[in-house]
């Protein structure tokens, strides 16, 4: 059975917005490879802005089920398990050719301009790192971080260096940097 | 007396690229803001692509005289010195209103669909980080940096995490990801 129309733009569109940015992403042509008609687009979507944000509402539901799995494997001790939701996003992007984080995208292109992308990315960052967070104070409690960590300002961190490494991996199509971010990042907390 | 049309509008292009990103930026407004007509630009600018390129070259220049100023500073110790080019960029971006740095919002704008820019920007970052590397190394030989310590590993990593700061700071118009960052990176490497 065919997904709904819905569904297979929020896909297509996901692919399209990593690949080419906003501005660059032609609503057209992401109709024509699904074959859509373009009413049908606006029947879903009010504009093309409504359209990426619905795009990163679904990203979002990744990342959070991402995080799901990986944060609240009991199994393991809580520093593994963050590295094993960056590693897992990691993966991600090697399925899609390490194109970065459509987060990190989307907030360099428009949050010079508009600021409701600026504020929704700044939102999505901070959701991302206030379960981090509770992870990072879960280590912290056990006695794998330093008594005077401060779990929220560490998941920041981690999260900005990251965003900074996907870059990196964005420009070069390779996981090095973010491997090595990771590397770092986790020899470095622990002391 | 009047600069340059060309000098006029490179600087000019500096702060709407910044601003705005590559496919926002239209060429005819900032043709309007400093009153150049359309056929001055295409004397100097083969295209809007070739402007964006010449933009990117002054824009290192300026870095590479930061460069030289701070890494040259031979009255301080090299840790301070690789610390003191961060922070002056820190103290641009400052004075841009927090914008965060041109190689990385067009690096994520653009490298996804143009590896002219991808290229050019990867190698914007070559030339940064080789600098810093001879400055991590002289802090190595000097006992600065554990002798164990990769000088060149260590200055890619501190300019990706860098780029990972500045786009948090474009996002939150705040220097405090760039001061989290260089705090965290700098404690981290002595050790």
């Amino acid at each position: 059975m065919k997904r709904p129309t819905k569904e297979r733009l929020l896909e297509g569109g996901l692919a399209m917005l990593l690949k080419h940015g906003y501005n660059d992403l032609a609503i057209q042509e992401l109709l024509v490879v699904h074959g859509i008609p373009k009413g049908s687009f606006y029947h879903h979507f009010r504009s093309k802005e409504d359209f990426a944000h619905q795009v990163i509402d679904r990203y979002m539901q990744e990342v959070h089920a991402g995080l799901d799995a990986c944060l609240g494997d009991a199994g393991r001790p809580p520093l593994e398990r963050v590295r094993a939701f960056f590693e897992l996003s990691r993966e991600k992007y090697r399925g899609e050719g390490y194109m970065g984080c459509l987060l990190g995208s989307l907030g360099q292109e428009l949050s010079g301009v508009n600021d409701a992308f600026r504020f929704k990315i700044e939102g999505c960052f901070s959701e991302i790192t206030a379960r981090v967070a509770v992870c990072l104070e879960e280590a912290r409690h056990l006695g794998a971080l330093p008594r005077e960590s401060d779990a929220q300002h560490m998941a920041v961190l981690l999260l900005d260096c990251w965003e900074g490494a996907a870059l990196r991996s964005r420009l070069r199509r390779d996981p090095k940097p973010l491997n090595a971010m990771l590397d770092f990042y986790f020899r470095s907390v622990v002391r």
